[in-house]
């Protein structure tokens, strides 16, 4: 494949930049702000020692701590790339330590409780404007990051009512440099949209195989076995990071339950279709759905080769 | 990759072979059926006159007819890869033509119902061995085959009792030179497993992604837009062949209606620890999904690249 990534920077978009939390999210963001040299001075801030010994091993930094405190000094934007329930207790630690005209992002799922729980501890002066790259794999952790996971995928901007509209301009620039397509909404609509698009999905994934595991007519074994049926694709979301999901969950929580309560109704409708054997009631949303999926395909986020492209041996 | 199919063999396991329907499984087999030389003489059948055409200029048989009468005519082996609902009336059609000594067999995803279907169409010493082969794509129709669409994958035999042990031997025998894994059971065990590894995610795909489509306060544009959160595994499966769905559900009732009972149960309980905050039921079973996920990948039954493997643009 062709790279898309641009070429480096001649001059960085920012002085210094602090990412918290080096997971998956945070260590690709240091992989495309080191290659596009989007940042003078790269900080690496995450409260395990194991984590930050081994962003210093793989040098995607040029400095790293588990002091967020010290961590922050000075930066001229922090990016809070930990689980949304983190964000608060971080917001607390790293307040008193930020330079007025700091902007303060993130990368989390859920938007409305991150700006609760963040903007009353940022002083006068500091801005906050959160970002929700939609792009991710079910790997975790510091050696799970690449460059360009945020090429072609979309970054919501869910700027608070009366944001520094140069702060966002500048955090819009910095997403669109790392390949991503940006669209500007607000919280609200931006939990009730990801709520059906992300939430109830891996939701509905982590339950169905949790369902699967405890059944007691088949076995495990068989559930594993024979899972290429469709199955396995459900597994691959329900293996994401459990820390991460459970926050969004907890976070997100009327709109979930709210899609939730939508997804039941009409899954009742299936069942009862199912029983009293009407068929035309499922071929019609079975060949609805099939132009959903066209959509994603032709919009490009997503390969139209079968099986998503999964490599077979023996072809 | 390398090839992992064995090379052609050298007599044919089979003299006369008709396939009945040529969409994605019935083109697969001929393609893998010929290029293994398993049969003496490939014969396929499809009641389109489009498919038939079709299979002639892709030179994937060496007689293709509408009529399943003349076409089963001397088979040894006769292959039903039509959608669960037609298996009847195939059977119907052709009984009085198929010879003593021939093996019917399908490719269906659900066994009880083919087998009630199909058996009372059958003159004497004409032997039933039903099969699954658990593989598949989203895509259909007879372009959409491959010769190594079953290697590596399990096939379900589930002859009914009293079998004859000859033809099963020899059925099972066919799928082993596909490349497939063969395990045999009980039909009915067979529609049970395959409820919970294949029917109800399937249904459960169809119904998220009908209920994403009816959304009013979330348009379909975002719906597509931010799909990469999770969503758009759930579209692929979404997008698979509505007739043959159809079909499965109606004829698998009672095992679908069954699982999906235990998931709303599991639903209901995740639903009220969002609402009470409960996070450590929800991280408890995100942590045990994962495992699952383990198992499926070190059983050959997945990758384990990141997102499938999915190729993407700029990396």
């Amino acid at each position: 494949m062709p790279e898309r990534l641009g070429p480096p920077r001649d001059t960085p978009l920012f002085g210094r930049v602090a990412l918290v939390g080096l997971g998956l999210i945070g260590s690709s963001i240091a992989r495309a702000t080191q290659r596009l040299k989007l940042a003078g001075t790269l900080v690496a801030i995450d409260n395990s020692e194991a984590v930050v010994a081994r962003v210093r091993d793989l040098g995607i930094a040029d400095e790293a701590t588990t002091d967020v405190a010290a961590g922050v000094k000075d930066a001229d934007l922090v990016i809070l790339c930990v689980p949304v329930g983190a964000c608060g207790a971080v917001a607390e630690a790293m307040g008193p330590s930020l330079k007025p005209g700091c902007i303060v992002s993130d990368v989390g799922s859920v938007k409305t409780s991150v700006i609760n729980q963040v903007q009353p501890h940022l002083p006068a002066g500091v801005h906050l404007v959160p970002a929700h790259p939609v792009a991710g794999t079910e790997h975790s952790g510091p050696d799970a990051g690449f460059a360009t996971l945020f090429f072609n995928r979309w970054c919501i901007l869910t700027p608070p009512e009366g944001a520094d509209e140069a702060a966002v301009a500048r955090v819009n620039a910095f997403w669109q440099t790392l390949g991503s397509k940006v669209e500007v909404m607000t919280a609200q609509h931006h939990d009730l949209v990801l709520a059906i698009t992300s939430h109830v999905p891996h939701l509905i994934a982590y339950n169905i195989v949790g369902t699967a595991a405890d059944l007691e007519t088949v076995t495990q074994g068989e559930v594993i076995k024979f899972s290429a049926g469709g199955f396995r694709d459900f597994t691959r979301i329900a293996a994401s990071d459990p820390t991460m999901w459970r926050d969004i969950f907890l976070h997100n929580k009327e709109a979930v339950l709210e899609m939730l309560g939508r997804l039941n109704e009409d899954i009742a409708l299936l069942a009862r279709a199912i029983r009293w054997g009407e068929g035309d009631k499922l071929f019609d949303l079975f060949t609805r759905t099939r132009a959903i999926r066209r959509g994603i395909i032709s919009e490009g986020q997503e390969t139209a080769e079968p099986d998503f492209g999964r490599r077979r041996e023996g072809q």
